[in-house]
């Protein structure tokens, strides 16, 4: 049994983050990939979201850091420890956003990781252990379904042949566009627009993984506070379904001869609209994408594809709901048929309590309030949490709103979400290694401040 | 007055159409913008749009007959007459087809009209009047909406401005399109692929149009007869609808915070569905283009544009139930906008019976079957309608399928259609012109064989 990996209590409270450089580096990336309504379009694998991997390489460079990239896309700076062999402590999120998205999902928390590392460096301390910025390839599921694909890869939980054969609307695979942002990030470096970005495994040994995010719901800024400890991540299933009817003219197949794909597929939706409601409005079901084909005013659809994304932080309940999709589907597919094409399956998750006390000591150490609260939205930290003790830090979102180009945070709430994440990571990285293998390590086993200090 | 416009009763009939040749011209523009399914996809002003007139235009070459296109993108072949400046004779379809649409719609009736001249020419007959094959731009509508361009601006009903402004899914305009048509029909002359095309004025003088379509409906089948001689066309109104919502992160807006797009748009489809629902199945109720955006799988849909092709064959029926669309909309928008733009309106239409009479003469004289039927889908013929004497023949369309690649209609059938087609046109070419001004002429005036007999 491993002896406690106990961080000094009268360590030195790190550095206070730079809250300019902060909202600075924030303006720069919301600029790639800018829309005219204020909002972000950077699709995974796009153009715009190698762009912002080069830019963040470049703030590297400055700091003498080095960036690199794995087979899955997943994009990273690193700052060497004293042991540069120890598992680093690992903190980031996405640099994909949804097409006409916000400027804080996903970025905010790499953002923030950076900066959290430019304070480490600053305040002077040698962190014993590496600390890596990661920023994981498509979590946001928009071009490529179903998302969080690099982290799923990075933790085992997908293979690179499973994501790779994945294809967007065009047709276009995973692994050709993996290629091509490799191909493009390689032009960027030649014409001096980008340092060079080693090549690295996909996975490694994690000592401790942290995200900040935007909320993406009300209550932070209901309730006034700057910083939200995060206990959990809410299940979701997600399904593709596929309705096949027959194309016939619009103006001469009657109702009786035609098979409309669109008239099943409504009837469908509708029947899950009616048994998912719940008064209480916990539940959350959504059908975002919708498509037929052939798509043409004068024809009846020959196709329908929808997807449905459905919520809810009770595992028992979402899994009841969830049982209950495939037969609304059969029931209400009238002439028509219709294959059922389950994509992902997430039961709710807790974070450890350890990992949640840390972020609340250090909060509390730099006298930030917090509070706790789950997180509706899925994240990257649900599948580091199959791997090692992660966490998470939600800053405020104005009016709950994201996924829109309207969606906003508060530079000071983001700020002092940051001096959290900076102090964590701090703790984390300077903690003295315990003598036992780091791969034996548990979070039962990790001694973390509200336990030591209590 | 005019005097009547007599056709000899004693006039040779038509050298018979060669079934051969116009079963490999079918099969021969069913190559260009193949599926591999055994359809079609060859929307109108697309390359393969192109592909399809430099084809024409070279069978045109081998018969010594000049190709000609106007800006509408109209394309004509033309047969002079003995009097070159008469009122041509006009007949024809279009081109274009729906995507994964079928190999006989539209393009049977330009083939048929092209088959006809040639056997006119072989004949030895001399025609006093020019016969002019027409291709028409656009009737389909699946590309730029609504259809019917190209004869809509031809008939003076749209204006060549209004056409131009249309785009398409991509945002390309139909003017963008058309000069892209051009360019490659330029290309094609300049590599020996296509003969030159003169360019001609929107418009002409036209004596009688005549268009052979496949029926689209399962009538002549059922009958067992083999060529169809229209009443009329069943009128068709159309809109599209735009619902705004409010873009929303799927796992954290509430029920009660959403305005899902898509849920509005479902609900005023299944009101209007309720509606419109007759139980003699007469009434056509389609949406066949629904597009949300951004659809995107996590994300609540802020916006779905979708269409409305409503028809029936009775003008109040009709008129009626479009009365109901705009208020059926508003009624279910929910927390959503909505904003009803009406695109076309067009009443049933019954074509002259002296028009219908003609092509019955003519079957009759040729021992050829027929039934009377009316038309359920819209075309060109419409607003030829406007402007001059118009007809239409049908020939059976197997189990009424169509804008489906399935579409299929038996070569006999076809044959026994433009042979009809190609004796009335004869007919009509090879009449004595009267001794009153061209345009003078009304339906009324003109002595058609079945009056001229009676």
């Amino acid at each position: 049994m491993c002896s406690a990996n106990a961080v000094p209590t009268a360590m030195p409270a790190a550095k206070a983050v730079n809250a300019q450089r902060l909202e600075a580096r924030l303006a720069t990336l919301a600029r790639i990939g800018a829309t005219p309504a204020g909002g972000v379009s950077r699709l995974a694998l796009s153009y715009e979201d190698a762009l912002a991997q080069a830019e963040m390489a470049r703030w590297g460079q400055q700091l003498g850091l080095q960036a690199s990239r794995d087979a899955a896309g997943n994009f990273f700076v690193r700052l060497a420890g004293q042991q540069p062999d120890a598992a680093p402590v690992l903190s980031g999120s996405h640099l994909d956003s949804q097409p006409q998205g916000g400027r804080f999902d996903g970025v905010f928390g790499v953002v923030a990781a950076f900066e959290a590392v430019q304070a480490l460096l600053e305040s002077g301390c040698k962190p014993i252990r590496p600390v890596v910025v990661v920023a994981w390839m498509n979590e946001e599921g928009a071009r490529f379904a179903p998302g969080m694909m690099g982290s799923a890869v990075f933790a085992g939980a997908r293979s690179q042949a499973a994501i790779e054969a994945v294809t967007d609307a065009e047709g276009v695979s995973v692994k050709d566009a993996l290629a091509q942002t490799k191909a493009w990030l390689d032009e960027l470096q030649q014409s001096g627009q980008c340092p060079p970005i080693a090549q690295v495994a996909t996975g490694m040994p994690v000592h401790r993984y942290i995200e900040a995010h935007i909320e993406q719901g009300p209550l932070l800024e209901r309730a006034e506070c700057p910083v939200g400890v995060v206990t959990g991540i809410q299940g979701k299933h997600t399904w593709r379904i596929h309705v096949y009817g027959e194309q016939a003219h619009a103006g001469t197949a009657t109702r009786a001869e035609r098979k409309d794909a669109l008239w099943a597929a409504m009837d469908m939706v509708q029947a899950m609209r009616q048994a998912f409601e719940d008064s209480a409005d916990i539940t959350k079901f959504t059908v975002g994408r919708f498509e037929l084909s052939p798509n043409a005013p004068s024809v009846v659809p020959a196709q329908v594809v929808f997807s449905i994304d459905l919520r809810h932080p009770d595992t028992a309940e979402l899994s009841r709901m969830a049982a209950l999709v495939e037969p609304l589907c059969m029931a209400q597919r009238g002439p028509c048929e219709v294959v059922v094409e389950p994509l992902s399956s997430a039961d709710s998750l807790q974070f450890p309590a350890a990992m949640q006390a840390l972020l609340q000591a250090q909060a509390e150490q730099a006298g930030i309030r917090t509070m706790r609260l789950a997180s509706a939205a899925g994240h990257d930290a649900r599948y580091l949490h199959g791997i090692t003790p992660s966490a998470m830090l939600f800053a405020p979102c104005h009016l709950g709103i994201t996924h829109n180009e309207a969606e906003f945070a508060r530079s000071e709430d983001l700020y002092q979400t940051t001096q959290v994440l900076a102090n964590a990571l701090q703790a984390l990285a300077c903690a003295p290694l315990t003598e036992c293998g780091e791969r034996a390590e548990s979070v039962a086993a990790a001694a973390l401040p509200s336990e030591s200090s209590a």
